[in-house]
């Protein structure tokens, strides 16, 4: 299962340091405690009939114009086919759970970390990282926060990441079975994708390959066959890119300019984000940099005169952020209270006139600079702002007639 | 287009500062410069019948067989239903070209940017950032790394975010029609994912939506409907929750602590990191910061004593960074002389005899804590290693017996 990750554990084994850079053995760290009851012959033999996606079966447009007349997140009575499809998979489930723990009263899994008779849970498996399912699910997951926590339909994520071998794999699905969880998988290896379809599909568990069909898609575009490789195998390049080295000095740069620090160095910057206290302008430049993006971001203080470099760069690359004055003072009242500020500094922080006034101030200093887009934060995730930002970016370097983000792989 | 990123550009329209925080207009930045000479009668207009996923159709056991014995990069010689269809594809597509450019040749496609005749693109539309598009199809392309740049088939991707309106919708997959290129999207409203899956139906386009078939799996796990809403739409929750207040303070601690600072603060850190120069710290730091953990990292120079503080915390939450000496002289090499040290400081930080000194320095130091998971990062990416660390920290935190990363939504 850490075959691919080449680690060792000295409290595990009393390894000399020279051993350190030397092959990981992987059976290491797993752990042999799951017993497990009932044995199915070969769960992972592949069957020889094409299998058809479970609930691709009902017609598209009938779900859509069902999810526009409940989208306000009551439970669904699903009519006809899927609905039948769900009860028989319970039913399948339930029975291949008591087989699985015949001693177990209402399917008690043994985790007291997960209350499976409250929530839901899915259990995403990688043979990587994991960031892919685990992104993909929470932008999924994105749909049903109207119901999400404290609101009736609470959801469980499990992240299995660096999953490449079939023995691992069968385990994992054999504790979703127990949990009754959904299974959420990338599986670069073609043998490790079906076994686990094929095992999700003999324990009645509902499944979605998330990499399959757009790698399916991305090989027939191309018509090239995609490797079948992990991204973490050996035997891959190192990623020694300019790439690499772009996006580590991306991080260092904004690091170092962080909250106004050496103004003389605002022309290195690739975007410049301009804002008062608690407009989010720290998490945001780390965000982009992530990317590949040099950020220096510059606070507006009331009253404190702005680094005259801001007013030099190119205007095309400065963005001022603003907020609601409401929200932005629930901010500054939870910052004062978590940094411990005395009864006198919280009322020039966060106090409702001052906080009205120096966003008044800002947007002055926005107005004197008409070419740098004023974009408002407030409701916005921090993703959410950067995509905004990159947007803009990216049209006025490029100057293109749709606002895009290219790039070359 | 843009109506549900809130912000409006100064130099556009004289705005007066007032007006910052008001409703933008969503016509101000869409170009009307792209002419479409072919308008087809209802490009989205719904087809009755239910729609069969077009590579669905090939068994998927043959696909892999054929997948493992062409695995070198190797182009395809596709037999039977799937080559036709691409082939029909490729017919309709220039056709279509044709009509849509009756004056260009051999399908230009008016953008000086992009090589249509020896890349291939792949449009990503999202109604939101389109961060989980961009994610996937990276991921993806992760499985043609053998063949992209400058190994004969490279891929120029396009990332249009915020889509929330039909009309540049279909601009978007008339263009993609121009460039013969695969359409990928996200887009939670169904009239809208129906609108581009009939779209590049009628253009002949290869697409594939990302967040459909896991949407689905989990409106029927869990038995509700998705909210069919855009991330960004207006009136969605403002993410001020306890999550968004832990990133951003985790975020704020891990700048505060890079590179060694502050060491006696060592003890509010979640994860510690310690290695030599250019083992990737600060990059790897961030990374998990923005995940949510407070991290701390502290340097190890050979013959510099470490701060007493990183034996006294928590030897759990420490971790070793190691790398191979070859490596690790390339990357302090291209450091050494992009900050421009002088030589007799390069010798120092990049010769060979010094590298090797300064690991095997740290080597000792590790040995000497043995509960410190010591970690190689030769070859892996910033992500792979985090995805290492979090393995190991949630198993270590949680004692569970399956090492897994688990979240409530």
């Amino acid at each position: 299962m850490f075959s691919s990750s080449s680690f060792n554990l000295p409290n595990l084994r009393s390894t000399p340091p020279a051993s350190i850079i030397s092959e990981p053995n992987p059976k290491t760290l797993i752990p042999t405690t799951i017993s497990l009851r009932a044995k199915p012959e070969s769960p992972y033999e592949p069957d020889p009939e094409p299998q058809v996606r479970k609930f691709k079966g009902s017609p598209q447009l009938k779900r859509w114009s069902r999810a526009r007349a409940i989208r306000s997140g009551r439970k669904l009575d699903r009519p006809g086919k899927r609905s039948q499809v769900m009860e028989l998979d319970r039913q399948v489930q339930l029975r291949q759970s008591a087989e699985l723990e015949p001693s177990s009263e209402a399917g008690a899994d043994g985790y007291d970390d997960v209350a499976a008779t409250v929530s839901k849970s899915i259990y995403m498996v990688s043979d990587g990282t994991g960031w892919t399912a685990e992104h993909s699910v929470n932008a999924a997951l994105g749909q049903f926060e109207h119901c999400l926590v404290d609101r009736g339909c609470p959801v469980h994520t499990h992240l299995f990441s660096g999953i490449d071998d079939v023995e691992p794999l069968m385990e994992i699905v054999k504790q979703a079975a127990k949990e009754g969880a959904m299974v959420v998988y990338t599986l670069a290896d073609p043998s490790m994708a079906e076994a686990a379809k094929q095992a999700c599909k003999l324990w009645g568990l509902p499944s979605t390959d998330i990499l399959g069909p757009i790698t399916e898609a991305i090989a027939s575009h191309l018509g090239v066959s995609p490797s079948g490789l992990p991204r973490g195998a050996p035997g891959r390049n190192f990623p020694l890119s300019d790439e690499y080295f772009r996006r580590i000095e991306a991080i260092e740069f904004t690091i170092k300019q962080d909250d106004g620090a050496l103004p003389q160095n605002l022309n290195k910057a690739d975007i410049v984000l301009a804002g008062v206290s608690r407009t989010g302008k720290t998490p945001l430049s780390i965000y982009l940099a992530q990317k590949g993006y040099k950020v220096a971001n510059v606070p507006i203080v009331m009253g404190v005169e702005m680094p005259k470099t801001l007013f030099q760069v190119d205007p095309e690359k400065v963005f001022g952020l603003t907020i609601n004055p409401v929200v932005l003072q629930t901010i500054r009242r939870a910052r004062a209270k978590s940094l411990g500020f005395s009864k006198e500094v919280r009322s020039n922080y966060s106090e409702m006139d001052y906080v009205r006034g120096e966003l008044e101030f800002a947007g002055r200093i926005f107005a004197q600079n008409p070419v740098w887009p004023v974009i408002e934060v407030t409701g916005k995730a921090i993703e959410e702002t950067a995509a905004v930002i990159l947007r803009l970016y990216q049209d006025r370097k490029n100057r293109c007639s749709m606002p895009r983000i290219s790039k070359r792989y």
